[in-house]
């Protein structure tokens, strides 16, 4: 990408071309200043779709993400929607990006016209990647898909992160005791709106009702997240695709629901508000980091500091001060 | 705590009494402006420690990590050493803190007089959670205890930051077929520079032989993390108490290895640069907030974000570029 015609690309982007899509997101995913700076023009140029559902979704490994998002997306498209698959797994921060290939692991939705499978960005932290998951959701968004995917990989942090970005958050469970809820843990519990234990077929279909009948009187101890909506656990197999048509309904009376009493606006803006300041967290760091002088001391106070002869919190306090003042002497 | 005496405060944790370095730690977790002074007073009057071992410990769920850690602790004590247990657990973002108190997880070790226990502090992100945890290493390490043990709860991106404060990295497994090593992400697999199969004992003894074997040829294949020190794969059991001895010789080996190579240094040396970059972040946002003339800008901006009307980049930027004017401004 030498040069960036933004107003082209947003154009594409807006007609729902594949490859303006895919190229404005390799936009928002690069560092370089100038892109950065197209990156923002292209996303005010969009502007904001809000007639999109968002859906979170996360699970132990094992209990079947890619197979349930498979099917329940091939769903959604018979159902007349257009989705877009996207995955926050900061994982690997040595190695940066995914295991498996997320298309790979889709291979069905991945050949659907009405489908847009992107794997998560390269990243060293989950601020960065989630940072560049929501301005790709953004994209999508322009480009006409109105359900958004964004799939968690694995049980920790980045559920947080998803569940910030998201309208509704699903959390995918395997047949098994009500005491495996131990298992999961207690902060991702929480977020979840909808409960599915997947794998309700063959052997473990008895094993699937009994943990779904745990599950749910676990569940009602757990203050519900948004107001006019109760969690659901329900039970469903991806690989035989019952329990897709179920889990959908109870998508669009999340929907209703929470839209019904506000919630869903409430959320929305929350979510807004949050992300505001982390952009201007990182703006705040690379103004220190563009002043020449401000700069200067930084060696210094880093060699002081990986010495062990000063603080980190002394350190950043002088680096701070010091940015305030050339500030200050910029003056008139 | 009114008012806090940092000077007497100082001698008390020198001295190594529980009770003043508890109330240090608290001190250290206070979100008040006056409390954060007095605590950086604090830190920097106790200096940094450099003769400690700083141990990060993970592991799947049901992996048996309290029951490790108490047999491992108290094996360090028996070996001469003073222990600090804190951990790392950002999940419940909304209930805030553990489930489980971390004392009862460890009944003899807290009994144990030359064991410190301290469980995760309640806050809403693992950013809070890992600087709080950060200087209450710091404080115990001032408080004589030389071997600080950081442990984080679950598989996620805790463990990423439980790493960056730690020397070494102890990954703990049941056993089972090499083929599950697939449910851990390569992302924490790779900071791995031990791996303990646990529960080798009973019914499982055979079966963690063989997963010792197959996880040490998977571990083959993964560049180790740090110069002069091959990834060791070991089983234990903490319930018996039967391959505890071997797992400190191999503590006092990477100790010996990584010193010897410079990597412990260098390793030290970055994450305190890193932690550096982390608190300077914090105190721009700080400063930013505490300009009355910006602050008056926030709310229009919030809501306008909030309602969908802004982007939030855009919005974030036009904060920056007030807060920048208005350094500029206050010039003699």
């Amino acid at each position: 990408m030498v040069r960036v015609d933004v107003a082209a690309l947003a154009d594409g982007v807006r007609a729902g071309q594949r490859r303006a899509l895919a190229q404005a997101i390799t936009l928002v995913e690069s560092t370089r200043a100038d892109h950065r700076g197209a990156a923002m023009a292209l996303l005010a140029d969009l502007g904001a779709a809000e007639t999109s559902v968002r859906l979170g979704i996360t699970g132990v490994p094992g209990a079947g993400k890619s197979t349930f998002i498979e099917a329940f997306g091939r769903h959604a498209i018979a159902e007349g929607r257009r989705v877009a698959v996207l995955s926050i797994d900061p994982s690997s921060a040595r190695s940066g990006g995914s295991i498996l290939g997320d298309k790979t692991r889709m291979p069905e939705l991945a050949r659907d016209p009405g489908a847009f499978i992107r794997p998560s960005p390269a990243g060293a932290t989950l601020g960065g990647v989630a940072r560049r998951t929501r301005e790709t959701m953004a994209l999508c968004e322009a480009a006409g898909y109105d359900l958004v995917i964004v799939e968690t990989v694995g049980v920790g942090q980045s559920e947080t992160a998803v569940a910030s970005m998201t309208d509704m958050f699903v959390l995918l469970l395997v047949p098994a005791g009500g005491d495996e809820l131990q298992g999961i843990k207690r902060g991702i519990v929480e977020l979840a709106d909808l409960v599915l234990v997947n794998k309700a077929d063959g052997d473990l279909l008895a094993a699937a009702g009994r943990a779904a009948s745990d599950y749910a009187h676990a569940f009602r101890l757990i203050r519900p997240r948004l107001r006019g909506w109760t969690v659901r656990v329900q039970r469903c197999s991806a690989l035989q695709a019952t329990g897709i048509q179920a889990a959908w309904r109870s998508v669009q009376d999340f929907v209703e629901a929470t839209r019904a009493s506000g919630a869903w606006q409430d959320n929305r803006a929350r979510q807004a508000r949050d992300w505001l300041w982390r952009e201007a967290s990182a703006a705040l760091l690379d103004a220190l980091r563009d002043d020449a002088e401000v700069r200067a001391l930084i060696p210094a106070l880093e060699q002081a500091v990986m010495a062990g002869e000063l603080l980190p919190g002394v350190a950043a306090d002088r680096l701070v001060s010091a940015f305030r003042n050339r500030q200050a002497g910029e003056c008139p």
